[in-house]
């Protein structure tokens, strides 16, 4: 299995690539929109032809590069099927599989970050991996301010769906901001810093109290995306 | 296998912490002195200990934790058998190989980048990695202007040494500055941008007319790295 992730310094953000092996169809999940031509290359450079691009949730802190992949690879776009975006291919739901020559992905409906988010999960052909976007990150979790965002829901994305999943499982988040590139559902339920040992309520508390400013990029890159990164056409 | 890399904002430096399992012995690879605490955590929540700290040259752009994790863990600390460190329990040799409970690293001698630089090579229980320190970058390569730098030195270790590995053997540098966060042979031999399809006379010329300038940490990160990190005692 090819496995690529690869970060984007600005926006703090962690995209992968993947496929079953060179030659093959393969894809991307939460690409960015300035990097776009970083992952043509790569993908080029793997001979891989990039058939499926998805997006975990619409992003609020940076613009994704659905829109221009397909553009320029003719690929599909997926996203949840609560996305409100307008040129996603197909709407995934609970439990579907997204498949790109052999790897599978299964949608998993994981809102509190936002009212739409997904996470997908791998479970064939190596090391089970889960892309959990923003709802789980590594020692924490995502906002649940705006987009729907709901700590409640949050809290039951976590611990009752993603928490059920077999430790090992390794967690791929879509941002980390110190520099750590993957986790596992085992560490992440015992050292979790807003989950581990806290109830419901508590974790609803500590969400409520995090008062973070909007994301620098929110006006511009919420409409865009609904727009799958298409700025002028959101403008 | 437990393999996670870390990434360091400040250097640009990635870090490689590995075990067979949880529980078990682990080695780290090119440790960066301020995140010392961060692997002491990402090692503890692992429920792995800490045996073996190892470093693939003296670096000069970040200085190293070899001396700090030693202290802390009482792990052994390698180089290569030409580095002038002098806190190192273990100076290595071409092909000799360090076991940390069954993940077992066989070093390379890579000079090139500087002339005591080693990569270390993974050839059991996984798909093949090499850790190539600065001599082979993705896509780039180390500069070869100080240090006992030598771009004839560096071309032959990369093109005659880790291009003779396996096309599908995982590169995994110290550095990467553009967010790409692992390679192949395989594709650095077709797309490295300084040596696919470039003589020896040629590599020599790009390298000899970088004319980079020298990295800020230089005159502290050299004495303290001899020193394994610890600062006030290289001053």
């Amino acid at each position: 299995m090819i496995f690529r992730q690869v970060y984007d310094h600005t926006s703090s953000t962690y995209t992968y690539i993947m496929a079953s092996g060179h030659g093959r169809e393969g894809l991307i999940i939460d690409p960015v929109k300035e990097l776009a031509d970083t992952y043509l290359t790569i993908i080029e450079q793997l001979d891989l032809k990039l058939v499926r691009a998805i997006d975990t949730h619409t992003h609020a802190d940076h613009v994704t590069a659905l829109g221009d992949l397909r553009e320029q690879t003719g690929c599909q776009t997926y996203m949840g099927k609560y996305s409100k975006a307008d040129c996603v291919s197909v709407y995934v739901d609970e439990d579907e599989i997204i498949d790109a020559d052999g790897i599978k992905l299964r949608a998993i409906y994981t809102p509190g970050h936002t009212n739409e988010s997904f996470s997908f999960l791998i479970e064939d052909g190596g090391p089970t991996m889960v892309f959990t976007g923003d709802v789980l990150l590594i020692r924490g979790s995502g906002r649940t301010d705006f987009q729907g965002g709901d700590p409640h829901k949050s809290y039951d994305s976590i611990v009752n769906k993603l928490f059920t999943l077999n430790d090992e499982t390794l967690v791929y988040p879509a941002h980390d901001y110190k520099g750590w590139t993957a986790s596992s559902i085992g560490e992440e339920k015992r050292f979790n810093t807003r989950l581990a040992g806290k109830s419901e309520a508590e974790y609803v508390d500590i969400m409520n109290k995090l008062n973070l400013p909007d994301p620098k990029l929110m006006d511009e890159a919420i409409p865009a995306n609904l727009a799958c990164g298409n700025i002028r056409q959101a403008s």
